[in-house]
């Protein structure tokens, strides 16, 4: 069956590693001596509570985190975060500020908007259709926090570096690119991610939040849409997404124990989107879309001379085996998303593929 | 592995159908020859689309629903409902009639006080520790809707019939109770579940929601927090959780293929239910809590007479491979969960275990 699978380039839910999709399936039916499947096992029992509290430890160790900060695992995609975001920390008289690189910041932005939230957004790349990434935004010094979409799945750019907010709490969207590099925490009072990108399956939110944020947060507010509910219960509140939270525990662990932790990681990355963008750059067929300095390592959007020549290629390259190349339906064009999971042999073969596609030509 | 998997009682996560459990599990690393495993498909993939549609019709047909009636899959568990229907059908000048029958209901009432909802708690059976359903409750003509718990986990009671509310649309807790039996549609203007007792993994809500009620809702809330949002996107506003609703699909193929339909799987569940609860009846050792007439045929919760012969019953049960008998933590006492998926060789091997356990006092 292994032998069957496809290199998959797909922008989310995208590929896991083969690992650990190995290790679920091998103890689908009986999970630790159980008797029980991992979807059938009580959150309230000591199988699920070894699983959450090492999924816990080990983000705390990758990403060094310390005592100040909680790791959370809710439900609704970063698309709930973005009406939570400004429901917790935008009470009366408080504002804060947005910088939009693209459809999920205005997403985020839209929501705080939805709200009546007071909120700036203090920067914008839509001059140049979000092909790139700003810098020398003026943040505003009074504001709860700066909210960053800190990789760009559709339009393929990336934040190389966080920007100096003198001191006001970044809360970044790290979806498409969380657990891809070490990062200076300092900077941030909040990181959210889906799961569907870097740690596993659709339907759980990583949410990674410090105390000073956390203390500013409203206090009248539903149950489920309250940060301090998920602090103070290790997010069991209610029953939480466990199949989801086993798969990225494990992608966790293979990140420690396969990869060598972020460091290793950010380095594999680069590599797999260095070969990737320097063959692009060397052609005068495939042409990146994001400028130097703002592209992604995660999303590498790419377009050919022609839209017909998109499709053959997309067709072409899903006949070899070589899947999810198309590019987000707002944007069109093509789009490889190579992700931690995404091997070097995947890049390897994407590059063979689209030398002998441009041969062809 | 599969002759080592235990009897499993627990309230939910709970049992799931075997088949289904051996389905996932063989096509895990190549999903219908995709290439990819299931948590690694896009969701806007035709692959996705079979997945979600067939879960959507298989719903409408098992429950008999007309196109009044839209089949959505949320995340949050029912616990997000508790705020999610007061912030939608709720709006100025509006009310709500509640009836609390215990810790899901008291829940649900506290959200809507939250939200500063009126809300009227019509009934209430607290005054008996919520040890029965109430009955001739007198409604308001002019509520929103009528909330009510159709079976209660903990104190093990099920509403048999439901209540005439003179046309106001009931909205239904049912998540330790959906498709465990035919419902008469025609009075719910809601229903919703999450899907770890009778339909899958944690981490996926099924909302079915009617046009007229639809039509009441609120329209300036968060994109996320709007029934709307779902109904207008068939579920895919932002990414669905893609492993649950492939496992509800699977678990809706069973339901319909193996287990032959509502009307049958009712059948099944109220000779698994007499069993038990005969025995009991028939014992001075073992007692039913909850009041006959109000009895769940999905959680069985007794009573031994000492609560020192109870942790010495759960104990010897797990030894034995009878697993997830302890009560609820905040009752104590025992329970025995028997959903769906439950077979019946699993109540039989309970009442033997009853019976010889009682024997050796």
């Amino acid at each position: 069956m292994t032998e069957e699978r496809i290199f998959n380039f797909n922008a989310g839910p995208a590929a896991l590693p083969l690992p650990v999709l190995q290790e679920i399936q091998a103890s689908f039916l009986n999970f630790k001596g159980s008797g029980m499947s991992i979807t059938e096992v009580s959150h309230r029992s000591p199988w699920f509570d070894d699983v959450i509290n090492d999924a816990v430890d080990r983000t705390k160790r990758l990403l060094g985190l310390d005592e100040r900060y909680h790791v959370l695992f809710l439900q609704g995609g970063a698309s709930l975060q973005f009406a939570m975001i400004p429901m917790n920390f935008l009470g009366e008289g408080k504002s804060a500020d947005y910088v939009n690189t693209g459809t999920w910041s205005t997403k985020a932005i839209k929501e705080a908007a939805i709200l009546n939230k007071a909120h700036n957004v203090v920067a914008s790349s839509e001059d140049k259709n979000f092909s790139y990434i700003p810098n020398d935004i003026s943040f505003n010094a009074d504001a709860a926090y700066v909210h960053i979409t800190s990789n760009n799945t559709i339009k393929g750019t990336q934040w190389e570096s966080f920007p100096d907010t003198n001191g006001v709490p970044i809360v970044a969207d790290m979806s498409s690119d969380i657990l891809s590099r070490p990062l200076p925490m300092d900077k941030f009072g909040m990181i959210y991610a889906g799961a569907q990108k870097n740690m596993g399956p659709s339907g759980t939110c990583m949410v990674i939040v410090r105390d000073d944020l956390l203390a500013t947060a409203e206090k009248d507010l539903p149950s489920m849409l309250k940060y301090d509910t998920f602090v103070s219960k290790n997010s069991m509140y209610n029953t939480p997404p466990c199949f989801g939270v086993y798969t990225i525990q494990l992608v966790l662990k293979w990140l420690e124990q396969e990869m060598g932790g972020l460091e290793k990681m950010q380095a594999h990355n680069e590599k797999k989107g260095a070969m990737l963008y320097e063959f692009m750059d060397g052609s005068d067929f495939y042409r990146a879309t994001a400028e130097k300095g703002s592209r992604s390592l995660m999303n590498v959007t790419f377009r050919l001379p022609t839209e017909d020549l998109e499709k053959e290629f997309i067709a072409a390259a899903t006949q070899k085996g070589l899947g999810g190349l198309k590019g987000h339906r707002s944007v069109g064009g093509c789009r490889a998303s190579i992700y931690n999971a995404t091997t070097m042999a995947a890049v390897e073969a994407l590059i063979d593929f689209m030398t002998a596609f441009k041969k062809k030509q």
